[in-house]
């Protein structure tokens, strides 16, 4: 069972406490809460789309918020806590074992680093730093910049100026332009009239080796489950990539991409400036995305797609000369 | 008559010394330049659009700018001020009225806020502060953020990190994340060759109770009359809305989406990542527009639209299977 | 031969052994790497595609990088160094020449500016400057803004906050509102597996007389050659530039706008809000194009385009209506 390193958790509270209405034993425990796939036999997982069907099948958790109609997809020692909306409670069991993850609150850890700390670490001015930060050999940090407490960041990358890391995993060799954000809470709540109800942020952003974001980007940290770059993936610059989106490896993403929250990227894809890829959406390896397309379906391995909606390059370019 | 706390205001100016070939009696003054709906009766106004023609039915103003096309449209008691280019005439008026507003002068009051005089705000570090400004209780304001003369912000805020905010109104539990700039001059100019005549900007950035503004978003103060973010409505990252407009309560605008100037947008409106929404237009209650949609028309109450430009739901879908 | 005044440059570098296959006299000398209007007789070359076939005409150059199927279009005393990919050989060459253009390292020389040396310039609180920097009359920089080694600012500029302004010539009368990131290194690199080849970026960003920048904005610089933003041509917020990018004079570049690397843009060229502009395009003079748009073809003067490809507005409205 990984530790949350960015929050402190309450619990671990007894499943009848945290649901009055369910029948279970009195004295069954939970730890956490996590997705499908990292859920162990002591967290409560959840099941809201059927996206997620093949990983319920595996799934180690013994508990799982999810409704009626989704019940049957979870194997058979996963009982199902059934509930009319999953992201509603969801969100409400998350706000009881991390009361604070749902606000960006100050740091009130940082200061100006200790360059005796860090020897081989170069600064740039006025750069923060909060506590438990590690950084790795021969980093560059630049001006105005700020590293919030637990960051951790490898060797030999270059973070720009007026940058923000909270909540994020930096591995070696990672380049970050001026003005990125990266690691903020992202844009999830349940819309209440009046005052919508924040879903806490309990991920983090992990920019694996040799990436590169470019200047003024904004990467959401995971609401639960984190937000992944993979290794040798380029990032041009405002490019928004929204909470627990995974990017594969050696992708190159040209300016100003959106992505929406939770959608699985594959390794070797290229997608073409202004493009925005949907929500929970599985695009496969080697995909090439045209320039200003909008995805919105599932694509599979090698697929190349233009157009609003995205359809294979063919049939955007026999529907463009109409 | 509101004073206007951002700006000096010239004047009061005769009426026929503003506009020389206008035959009106010489005591006439005129103390500000208003929209239709705010303009008083010592104030001047204009018409440019049919889309004002409700607004000007209703307005106090005694005198209007407008052109021989739209002045039918003026009540009795408002007298017309004939006008080649309303745009052109209403610039180099304003321009008199408020010299020092088309273009975002240097904060000379900035300094570090004294803590004793703000006792349950929590400063990040090296926040700088204008004169003037007030901040309610229990407020954040994050690192190297800075507050301009005159800005009025409310309770349990939180502001993060590399925030501008100037010439704005925050009410209170609002949240800005990192990198916002807000209450900058617009785009707004005449354009001339070799040298633009920059439209001042007299207007403010509004936002009401519970608002949030996700990171490295831009929100332009009015030209004349405000920008206004209404109650718990949040937007997502590097969302973009330019002077004038207008947004109200309870809407969901998720990434990178884009308001064009002084467009005026419903309750519970949702909007789709990377949608924009043209200028001046009218967009109802109730409103979904599906992400990467070209908004190009006023949209009535309840419509659900999408696609370039965009159409309702039905219509989108049948096109996209041709 | 203009000097490089942000980059030291190696060599000469004798021919022979830049390119070891290549047969030549083994007292070539070669002293910089320019593109084909801009290199002298002693200055390398390239052609990689055939829309700088009119350039490669009039070339000085002796000596050009280029391809089987492109090297007929080279005038007889130009000798082509026939390659597989012009691009990752013009990668090596230029690494060669300037090791150190690939990674935007930390200025070490930044600190803060010594009011008396310029006198008539107003700064902001925490303004850093790098070694060598030019600063006109009356130029006003904004808070917490750097301004990096060698950076040559106008008379009577404006430059905001949370600024960065790195390898670029800004003229006079400049307005950069807050948080835009101006000559970074741009998105350019040979893809390879597990570690891309960065491609330099040697050139600058240059802001003509009068220009204005939005806030928030990012300019990349140019790769070989420059990036330059011509006479009185304002852009809003959120617009990203790309290295080499050249737009013209008196063009009106609305929020969110993207040009993709290389693209010439004329003269009195407006463009509305989140249009895109691929790359490698010859857009002409006088030309309109929709917001919304992606442009993937180049444009004749006077054309007036919408949609997604760009179509004549006659189409545009034709096809819609479909």
């Amino acid at each position: 069972m990984s530790k949350n390193i960015f929050f402190e958790r309450k619990g671990p509270f007894l499943l009848n406490k945290l649901f009055n209405s369910i029948n279970v034993g009195k004295k069954i425990k939970i730890f956490d809460i996590k997705p499908l796939d990292e859920a162990n036999i002591d967290d409560l997982t959840f099941l809201d789309s059927t996206n997620y069907v093949e990983a319920a099948k595996y799934t180690k958790a013994l508990f799982c918020l999810t409704t009626e109609r989704l019940k049957d997809y979870l194997p058979k020692k996963c009982k199902a806590i059934i509930v009319k909306s999953v992201l509603f409670e969801l969100c409400n069991v998350t706000r009881k074992f991390y009361p604070n993850a749902d606000i960006d609150n100050l740091d009130q850890s940082l200061k100006t680093p200790k360059k005796k700390k860090f020897p081989t670490v170069k600064f740039g001015n006025n750069v923060l730093m909060g506590k438990n930060c590690k950084i790795g050999k021969n980093t560059l940090i630049g001006n105005y910049s700020i590293i919030e407490q637990n960051v951790l960041i490898g060797d030999n990358c270059v973070i720009g100026s007026h940058v923000v890391l909270r909540n994020s995993q930096i591995e070696n060799n990672v380049v970050i332009q001026d003005g990125c954000k990266i690691g903020l809470k992202g844009f999830g709540f349940i819309p209440l009239n009046n005052k919508n109800l924040r879903f806490p942020h309990i991920g983090k952003v992990i920019l694996k080796n040799n990436t590169e974001i470019g200047s003024n980007c904004t990467i959401d940290r995971g609401s639960i489950g984190d937000t992944i770059i993979g290794k040798n993936t380029f990032l041009d610059n405002q490019v928004h990539v929204a909470h627990n989106v995974k990017i594969g490896d050696n992708c190159m993403i040209a300016g100003q991409v959106g992505f929406a929250g939770s959608s699985i990227i594959g390794n070797n894809v290229s997608i073409g400036g202004q493009a925005g890829v949907s929500g929970h959406l599985k695009i496969g390896n080697n995909v090439k995305i045209g320039g200003g397309s909008g995805v919105v379906n599932n694509l599979p391995d090698g697929s190349i797609v233009m157009g609003y909606p995205a359809v294979p390059l063919k049939e955007f370019l026999r529907k463009s000369k109409k």
